[in-house]
């Protein structure tokens, strides 16, 4: 089985049981995350910047305005932590203490840098439309040139990683058992709805099918 | 207007108009979101850790185990920045740079400390439990005094913060207005579901309504 090697940065300390490092694990949890949270330093000062992410292989992508202030600092090769959580229901306990989520969190590590050259950049941004859209790049006009050059495009080689996943019901104790509380599980799913048309989309253009019954990543 | 004073770090640079530094704008996503990204530096290698969290005034809250990582790193009084996240949406546009998405984010800064004492630690607590089911702490036993000691209770003060909204259609270029694709949004919503009850549950205790017909925190 393809793992990463945990280190004291990567190693999950807190339940340790719910901790993998199997590299399949990571990347579905990666692949099935709208957005991601990236952390890096400005000096002694952690900054957390949400931002859509996506990976291709061993390497996670992000990307951004040039001149933001994320992408500015990470160009200088910061270590980054990317962190992409999955909230999958309620935990309801027969305790205060045992209450929790169910979840799927990922927490990748590397030093980030902008990748360089317009083929690249292009084969990234393609990447990242077609994740979310399957097809919907070749369907669009060619990009600018000044579109291209606004917009930095952010790589991480993935060169440490964990995953932490919580399922099932409570884990209550044997001594609660006899608590006279409801005890159980909350399921909840980022649903998408029905799409809206822009005010000004010209009426006669229809909603494709891979819309119109949107499915997210997984 | 109550508002937070904007500083580098925590100014919007990206898109500066999807920025606000009201305090009620801000305090409204930290109470709508089910988790934070908490991130803090070891050293120069940041981490962000995704919890659970809640606000009380002006003070933003977590926990966890007392041995973890996280919290013995902030018990020393290390910057913190929590960011809270909510997407709202797909924005499906007519060139690939205009895609985007809708969401409500918070980023807050301060210095995190866990909080001493065993009734300030329950209060906090009580907090948490009723944030997410109104009422249901007062239907649990008493924590016991080794759950207590177990669990750090973390507090920050929100010293800065600044908020960032995007919503409503995409906003293509007017010299975009003739392309043939379809253009609007695709609402996402996190959506509970049906209750399940522990396997271990006495079958003859009911499902409150509270959370038969759960209502995520607003």
């Amino acid at each position: 089985m393809d793992t990463f090697t945990p280190t004291p940065v990567s190693k999950v300390k807190r339940h340790p049981e719910r901790g993998s490092y199997d590299r399949e694990t990571v990347y579905a949890i990666l692949d099935a995350g709208l957005v991601c949270h990236v952390g890096y330093a400005l000096g002694d000062q952690p900054l957390v910047t949400p931002t859509i992410h996506w990976r291709e292989g061993d390497r996670l992508y992000w990307h951004g305005s040039a001149a933001s202030r994320m992408l500015e600092t990470l160009a200088a090769g910061v270590k980054a932590c990317v962190t992409v959580t999955i909230v999958d229901g309620l935990v309801v306990a027969r305790s205060a203490f045992t209450h929790s989520m169910n979840y799927r969190s990922a927490m990748v590590f590397g030093t980030a840098r902008p990748i360089e050259g317009r083929e690249a950049k292009l084969q990234a941004l393609q990447h990242l439309i077609d994740r979310l859209y399957p097809g919907r790049w070749a369907t669009l006009r060619e990009p600018l040139e000044k579109e291209i050059k606004a917009t930095s495009v952010i790589s991480m080689p993935i060169e440490e990683a964990s995953a932490k996943i919580r399922k099932g019901p409570p884990l209550d104790y044997d001594y609660d058992m006899g608590e006279q509380v409801w005890a159980g599980t909350i399921p909840l799913t980022l649903v998408p709805g029905a799409p809206t048309a822009d005010p000004k989309l010209d009426p006669k253009i229809a909603v494709p099918e891979m819309l119109a019954r949107y499915a997210l990543p997984r």
